[in-house]
Order: C-alpha cells, then structure tokens, then sequence
C-alpha cells in the first residue's frame, strides 16, 4: 500500500526551486545497470526475478547515500497507485504497466527513486528541481559507486556497462532536463531549439517521455548516446545548451512583454480565468493553461502564487492524483470535474494584476 | 451636438424589465409614412428634403403623446455620434450613413424616435423592453394619429399607406421582437424557430437588422408582409408565436440545467472568467460570451447582476459606445482594449455561484 497522504504533496524536486526554475523545471540523471551473473529481465524466469527484486530492495533501502528510502512491490499496489508513481516521474509508464516481481525505492523527499527489474536490473534515478544537473550528477554517482558494493555490475571493458536494449549499453547514463518554454512555443521558435538539441545528440520529448509529444509548452530535453561518450562529455554538452536555451527563452519573454504587453497579460488572463471558473477540464487542456498560469507568475501578471505553486498543480491534477484526491476510481468525464473544481479551489488564492498589460 | 453623457445609460426600453424578459430582450412597433404632395426622399430635391425635416421635426417635437422629443439634425452630428445612435437602436445604418437633409426625433427615454427622411418622409418607432408588443403599438398609434394631424399622409383607398420601397406599402407596419435564445441555438433547435416564423411569413435577422447576422444567439423576429394584412392580423400572429418561442426556449432551457448541469455551469463559468480576466476582446466575442453570462443571471449561476445591468454591456460595448466612453476615435485594437478594460469594470461586481453545477 502506498503512504496515504502521498498524493496530496509533490516530490521536493518539485517544491523546491533550483537555479533557472524560471525556465528549467527540473533536471535528472538515470543510470541503467545490471546484475553480473544474471540474465536481463526479459530473459529472466519469474523466479530469478523475484530473487533479485528481493536483493536489489533490500540493496536499494540501505544506502548511505540515499537513507530513508521505502521499497514498494509494484505488484502489490492497484493500479492507481502505479499510475501515482509514473503521474510522479519515479517510475516509468512501461514498469508500471509490465507483470512479474519488479518495484522501485523511493526517496522520503522523491528525489532519489531506484526502479528494479524495469527493462534492466536496475534504473537509478535523480531528480532535481531546477537545472541542478551537477548536484545531481555528484548525489548519483555515490548511488551507483555503493550500489555496486552490493552487487556487482554486468560491465565489459570494450562496450562499458551492458543493457538489456543497446540504446544504453556504454554509460548507461540518461540525462535530461524538463523545460517550460512558453515563449519559444509562442513564437514558434522551437524549431531553433530541437536543431541545438540534435546538434548535441539530444532529443526534445513531452512531460512524460518517450512517446508522448511536449503538450502546454513542456519539453524534455535527454542525451541519445550512451556509446562512446563519457558521462563527463554528456553532462558538459548539457551545461552548455541548458544555459542557452534558458538565456533565449527569457530573451523572447522580454521581448514579448516589452512588444506586445496587452497580448501576454490577455493570454495569460484567459488562461487564468478559465480555470477559475470552468467546471469541467481536461488533462490536456488544464496542461495548456497552467503553462500560462505558470508564466504569468514568472511575469508577475499573477500574484499570490508561485511557481512551486504552479508546479504542483501540474502533476496534481494529473489522473491518478485525482482518483486518490478523491479516494475513489472516476470516469474520464467525471476526473474533468473533480479536476476543474480541485483547479478552481486551488486557484483560490492567485489573481490578477490589476494592470491591464505585463508590463506595469 | 449629442448630450454628453448620454453615451454612459441605455434606453428605457433596455433599463425595464417587460414581460418575458428572460427570453425577449425588446418589441419594437415602426410606422413608415410619406407626406402627400411630396416627392419620396430619393426623388426630392435637396431643398425640398430640408423643408419636409424642418417641418417634421417641428411636428416631432410638439407631440402630446411623445412629450419631450429632441431633435438631432443628422447633417450636424459625426460619424460616431451617428453611429452611438445606431448601436442604440434608434436610427437604421442607412440613415446614419447616407446624405442630405435628415435627422431623428428621440424621446427623453428613448423609447420614441422618428427619424425624418430616411428611406420615407417618417420612420416612427416605439422599443419596449421584454414582450410588450400591446403597449408598444398604443402609444405608437396615438403617434402616428396625432402626427397626421401636422402633415397629411400619403395614401391611396387601394393600397393603404404609400411608401417609397414596395416591401413597406399598405401598413407600412414593421413589428419586431428582439429575442434571446441561448438554449435553442445550443442545442441547434433554431431550425424550428424559423420554420414557425416563415409560417406566418415572419423572417429572423440578427441583432442590428437587416444583412446582419445572428450573433451571440440573439435573433431579431419580424414580419415581411406590410400589403394584404391588417395591423391587427399582423400583431396577432406575433402575440401567438412569441410565447410559443419563449415556452419553447425555458423549456429546452429548463432540460438543459437538469440532464448537463455540470456542463451549463461550466460553458457560463468559462464565459464569465474570459470577460473579467481578458485584456482583448473583439465587438464578436463580448457578443458571444455576454450572451453566456445573460443566461447565467436567468439561471441563478451568476450572482450580483441583473438582466437589466447584462444588457446594458451590448450596447455600452459597441464600438460607437467605447469611443465615446474613452473620448476618442479607437482604431479596432485599441476599441478590443478598451472593451475588455470596461468589461472587466463592469463585472466586478458579479460572482460565479460556489456550486459546481447549475442545478444546486
């Protein structure tokens, strides 16, 4: 069973704001490894599975560099629960969804989550509010270091550390930051920022990886090579286009404050009066307008809210956060309402600049 | 010159209430007249125009049963001045916008005008608020009784009253009933509306007459047959069909608050949040949402207005209006500013009610 009251906060990544949480929302490393000696989880039979779900649990819960982490059994929880932990980013869509003995050990904060017997043995992650991809990187690394005094990893001298999929054989290393880039997306000048990306080798996903397209102006930006590059090069290619497109997002910000105020404090007002008052949202619609909402604070066209606010709101508005809100299962249609009246009593407290533009 | 301040209040016949005015928004009686022993307006010369609107607005003004009448020589206003008169329904946009010696006689309460040399030597016409069509046509006939006293008409025993189109002659009587049908238009049962209307061979415009649309789901009844119809048959056929209509639109009102509840509170919710927290909106859009928010007060779902002070923002919205609110002639953008600032004022006083639904 999941900790009751779990679902009515966010992670502390999320409260938390980090440097740049204007633009970036967070940052996060992930670590693919396995266990030498065993076979990758799709080859495994249930019961060596079930072994070393037992043993990377209890490996995963006694970490010095990660204390108080709390072990949950994915196959003991119902399926709200697992859709809490992925609506959460601690676990993936794709483990939430798979059979056999798998879980993850979460963090008390949620800032360390340590998926097992996912596509590998072990999924490792850290997640930062913020672009605070260098304490993040430094909290992983002693992770993985202890973590390999428990168990030892599958690692080849030519290849580095092997995967169950080759698309992370090598470094293993995923890195990515969640970025707000609602003045990009308004200009359409995204385009500039998927070629930065790509001239990197990074890829530009939406909220909830891959697959899912970047909705209400949320894109996550995540290396794609594993193999012959080193943690040291991906991170520095990061530390490099991160600041960039965090410096151009603002640049069009202020452009667009300082060229079409009305416009910005309209889009914004809109947004915002919707969701005060609407009694039916959608998931995706809610996402279009809180990224507005989220802008407007950043702005200062909103008032008495902020942005670890606004960020809040995002994953708890989010399907299964309603059904636990709630404390029941709901219909599509009847998590639309109990989103819009969660969203206005939420709201209950920001408002408007009296100003009629955002720029006074 | 216009009275300053006239800009700022709206008719009489918008400030009370009438009956039915949950459903009819005005009924409006016009008489067209000639003089005999003169040309038509479009054959006469210019100094003969100007004769006949000296005497008329001589006669217009010295009325026993239209008491206080002013006199506006069109010729001395601007173009927003004659515009502001058209946005309050007391001048057609042809009289507005054609040439030569015209003008328009206007009670204190606007309830009476006659215009002089609009497409006839008289256009006289008495707006009451909600369906008061027997009252309207009372004190429009007493007018027109009266004024003929002051100059003789123009008619033959043949046809009746002679008029300068043929579409007018032999009653010369227009009756019209402005109708707001929110219900009807969102659950596309208008068709029936119309049919209904051509049945007794009425035609349905939009808000400001012929060769407009239906906008904001208010919608302008009239009859098309002035030759061949009595007054009477011609008003009778209105008192049947105008109650069937309202019956028609609680009805299908009443229906909607009880099956979608949720989803009435929501379309007004929404409406109402756009209009106070919006810093743009188009003349079309305030139409639009204005209707919503006309049908939230009916419904209980908007608290603090009353349909008097709902109905006063279409016409205090208007772009004639804004321009005379602000003082100024406003380019479209500007007037889309303006409107959303003044409807924002407007609304301060106005709350969506606590319930989720519009049945609690």
């Amino acid at each position: 069973m999941m900790p009751t009251k779990r679902h009515e906060s966010v992670g502390g990544w999320m409260s938390g704001g980090g440097r740049d949480s204007d633009v970036v929302i967070s940052s996060r490393v992930r670590l693919a490894r396995n266990v030498a000696g065993h076979r990758f989880v799709n080859r495994a039979s249930a019961e060596e599975r079930r072994e070393l779900a037992d043993k990377l649990a209890e490996a995963a819960t006694h970490l010095e560099a990660a204390p108080h982490m709390e072990y949950f059994d994915l196959t003991a929880l119902d399926d709200t629960d697992r859709a809490l932990l992925v609506e959460r980013h601690l676990i993936s869509r794709e483990h939430a969804d798979a059979e056999g003995p798998r879980g993850v050990a979460v963090g008390a904060d949620e800032t360390i989550s340590i998926m097992v017997n996912e596509e590998d043995h072990l999924r490792m992650q850290v997640l930062h509010g913020g672009f605070e991809l260098d304490d993040a990187w430094a909290l992983m690394s002693r992770i993985d270091d202890e973590m390999e005094q428990h168990v030892p990893y599958a690692f080849e001298s030519e290849y580095g550390y092997l995967t169950a999929c080759p698309t992370n054989i090598g470094t293993g290393l995923r890195v990515s930051a969640m970025l707000h880039l609602p003045a990009l997306a308004m200009t359409r000048e995204l385009q500039r920022v998927f070629n930065a990306a790509a001239k990197i080798d990074f890829i530009v996903r939406g909220l909830y990886g891959e697959g899912t397209q970047g909705h209400g102006d949320f894109f996550q930006l995540s290396n794609q090579k594993t193999l012959g590059r080193s943690e040291e090069e991906v991170l520095d290619n990061l530390r490099v286009v991160i600041p960039q497109i965090v410096r151009y997002e603002r640049k069009v910000r202020d452009a667009m404050v300082k060229e079409h105020p009305r416009q910005v404090a309209d889009r914004i007002g809109r947004a915002y009066g919707i969701l005060c008052n609407a009694r039916m949202i959608s998931s995706e619609e809610a996402l279009h307008l809180l990224s507005q909402v989220r802008l407007g604070v950043n702005l200062g066209v909103i008032h008495g809210m902020d942005l670890t606010a606004a960020n809040r709101l995002f994953i708890l508005t989010r399907p299964a956060h309603l059904q636990k809100i709630e404390g029941r299962d709901l219909e599509s249609n009847e998590r639309d309402m109990v989103r819009a009246d969660f969203l206005r009593k939420s709201l209950a407290g920001a408002r408007m600049s009296p100003s009629d533009s955002a720029n006074e």
